[in-house]
């Protein structure tokens, strides 16, 4: 893999290349697992040859259905929540102009989420703002009965047949959800939507390359061939039969997890640049929501530099000396921006005239890992050519492999995720929903 | 104070009352120390009384400038870094509508921000997407030569003396800078730009209500008489002479320091509403710069719920027990929107039908406090009335006070932040800044 390298010199002051060494087998033995499907959580799966499985007539069905919802609508709400949500949220910030929200008029419909909270005022915002746009809709949920997704949708449902009536609506709205089963797909059957399949076998926070990623990205004219090749190259580069030293997914997992037994309890993503913020959160669900089990698992925080080097940056050079940091860098720039000379040098710039802003970017990055390797904080550096369809696919692809890795090293099943249902069992309880009346009683009691 | 409380009945499980108790008189000291003016970092005290020395005159001076850059601009850069950038961020966030971003006509001019990075697309993409825009820059920085803003005011003030010529844009541009001293104090007096006092005495962290919070904030359309009354009561509400078992502020601090102390490493400011995100950044920036040095301090991160249950909830649940969470909890919402009833009930929500979405919200968040106290996590409210300029106000010196204090229980300096420089250094030197060769040379070796 050209366009992505991980580099893991930096965390020798604190894990040996001996220890390194010594974890080989025990990580390619993980990797093996991954793919015989002998490990905890095998029938989660299905998102391993999701990439190379993908065929031209899915790309084309996708491809048909998001023109079909771009070409009426100014603003197409996408609603869905966890890996329904930030996948494609994840790909369309690090993939669009910084400013787009300033331009008025767009080439692609103005994408827009929802069902990812339960907020009172975002729903009545979102209605609101978008009352003289036309509107469409995607809904991505395999129950269909989520509860923040499906309230969202009852009421975008609403708006949608209120205003085009129910016939037109049915054209306005597309559902990705369960093959078989569920509610959505109940209604999706029955009301006529256009409707794309979650494999039963992949869950949520692995699913960025199924349709609930792939149908809202094609909508807002994310080139989904790319990131899919991206991935795909991403998926034969971390394969069973490409040994440690070359397997960046396998490099990684032994490396945040060696530095996790020598007590480095928090990783921090770090990156550059604004544009991958939404990627930190996306790992963030990934990484928390797979290891975070029985008591164990690395803490996963992100910062966005140099910004929370003026917030953040204290405390990692010197707090606690229980972080270590993995930053996503990015090689080059799309556009160029030239420090230009100034008469006055009041601001003492004039050393940086001529200069390209990444350049000064870059020596940042690099002088902020040596401060906070000599600070104690051991540093694990992702290589990103450029910002493009193609990396972001590869990247994305990486962190899943690396995650299933690290999970089975870790000791846990990463497919799972027991604790999402005690908030829920709890919220129905009070919400006094049919056959929860007794916890409810219960429950009240404590508040 | 009315409109926000503090309820530590959720940490006993794991810290009893009795401990709570004996600290006491510990924390009243703290809180004195902040007052007197005998403790560490006493020369960066002058945050402590702004709300209530701020006086009418001063007001109207800033509404006055807010008012000349406004009348004549579409969109506002507001350049700074650090505390210059996130506590204006983190209230216009809180108080904007969700939405803002996709109405065509707005009455007050957008506010963007720059010189919070050194990404070479950020500042082309704004160049490129205010070509057609009026636009106006307000710069915050002490000494005019910390090099994130101090690039990006090079380049904005280039643009807007470009297009405008040198006189009329200095009616465009307006400073918040030292009284006295400094490269951005010079520039201003020089060619005239309205410009306002950050003092000496207060740090960047504890700025929001300088003119480098007030003046961005006022220009924004925030009522900044508001913002100033609700600090001003929560001045009076957490002063020296307020008890401990009123002072929300003592309440705080004695809760997260008696939780650290009993292994509690990481603490997690949750929110139900989405408004708050910056505010969650700003106080990691308060209290990760104030606390995380010595090798100590809370390690501060932040989830957005219920979108983060679907994310973070697993590790929060299950995860580690080093958690504890402080929730922001907002009593009332701004709108009204109610689940309706639907005649097939396919996603079974008619038990929710003529409930508030905010009751809903309300019953996820007393649910998911019940399941994090059962699996382990200590829980501190933090009970907003609604969201607004008052609450706000009070929120932020509320933190502001509580972190002081904090910072004295746990033994450091809460006011300086030592480990900032050591990036700035090795930043300089690899960019060969004229007086770094040497170091430059040295760090190149070890790249």
């Amino acid at each position: 893999m050209e366009k992505i390298k991980i580099n893991i010199d930096n965390i020798y002051d604190f894990v040996s290349k001996d220890e390194i060494n010594a974890m080989k087998q025990e990580i390619e033995s993980c990797n093996a697992l991954v793919h015989s499907g002998e490990g905890k959580g095998n029938d989660f799966l299905g998102w391993v040859n999701l990439p190379s499985s993908i065929t031209d007539e899915e790309f084309t069905a996708i491809k048909k259905a998001a023109k079909n919802l771009s070409k009426d609508a100014e603003v197409i709400i996408v609603i869905g929540i966890g890996g329904s949500y930030l996948g494609s949220k994840a790909v369309l910030t690090a993939l669009a102009d910084n400013f787009d929200f300033l331009k008025h008029k767009k080439k692609d419909p103005v994408i827009v989420f929802a069902g990812q909270n339960i907020s009172e005022d975002y729903i009545h915002e979102l209605l609101k703002a978008v009352k003289k746009n036309e509107i469409a809709a995607i809904v991505i949920s395999k129950s269909g009965t989520t509860t923040e997704p499906a309230i969202a949708f009852r009421i975008i449902k609403n708006e949608i047949e209120k205003r085009y009536g129910k016939k037109q609506a049915a054209k306005r709205i597309a559902a990705v959800t369960d093959a078989k089963r569920g509610a959505l797909k109940t209604l999706a059957d029955q009301e006529g939507y256009e409707s794309f399949v979650i494999p039963d076998n992949v869950g949520g926070r692995f699913s960025v390359f199924t349709p609930g990623g792939l149908l809202p990205l094609a909508a807002a004219g994310v080139d989904i061939k790319e990131l899919i090749k991206g991935a795909r190259d991403m998926e034969a580069a971390t394969g069973a039969d490409i040994p440690f030293e070359n397997n960046p997914a396998c490099i990684y997992a032994a490396a945040r997890n060696a530095l996790y037994r020598k007590g480095k309890k928090i990783e921090i993503l770090a990156s550059y640049d604004p544009k991958l913020l939404y990627i930190a959160e996306w790992w963030k669900q990934l990484y928390g929501e797979s290891e975070g089990k029985e008591g164990k698992g690395i803490f996963p925080a992100s910062v966005t530099l140099t910004a929370d080097l003026h917030s953040m940056g204290q405390y990692i050079q010197d707090g606690e000396r229980t972080i270590f940091e993995t930053v996503i860098s990015v090689d080059k720039p799309d556009s160029e921006v030239i420090v230009e000379k100034d008469t006055d040098n009041l601001d003492g710039l004039n050393f940086l005239a001529g200069k390209r802003i990444s350049e000064i970017n870059k020596m940042a990055e690099l002088g902020t890992q040596i401060a906070h390797i000599d600070g104690g904080v051991p540093n694990i550096r992702i290589e990103l050519e450029k910002i493009n369809e193609y990396t972001i696919g590869a990247l994305l692809y990486f962190f899943e492999k690396a995650c299933a890795i690290s999970g089975y090293a870790l000791g846990i099943n990463p497919f799972d995720q027991p604790g999402v249902e005690d908030y829920k069992k709890n919220m129905f309880a009070l919400l006094d929903k049919p056959g929860y009346e007794k916890e409810g009683e219960e429950l009240r009691k404590r508040l």
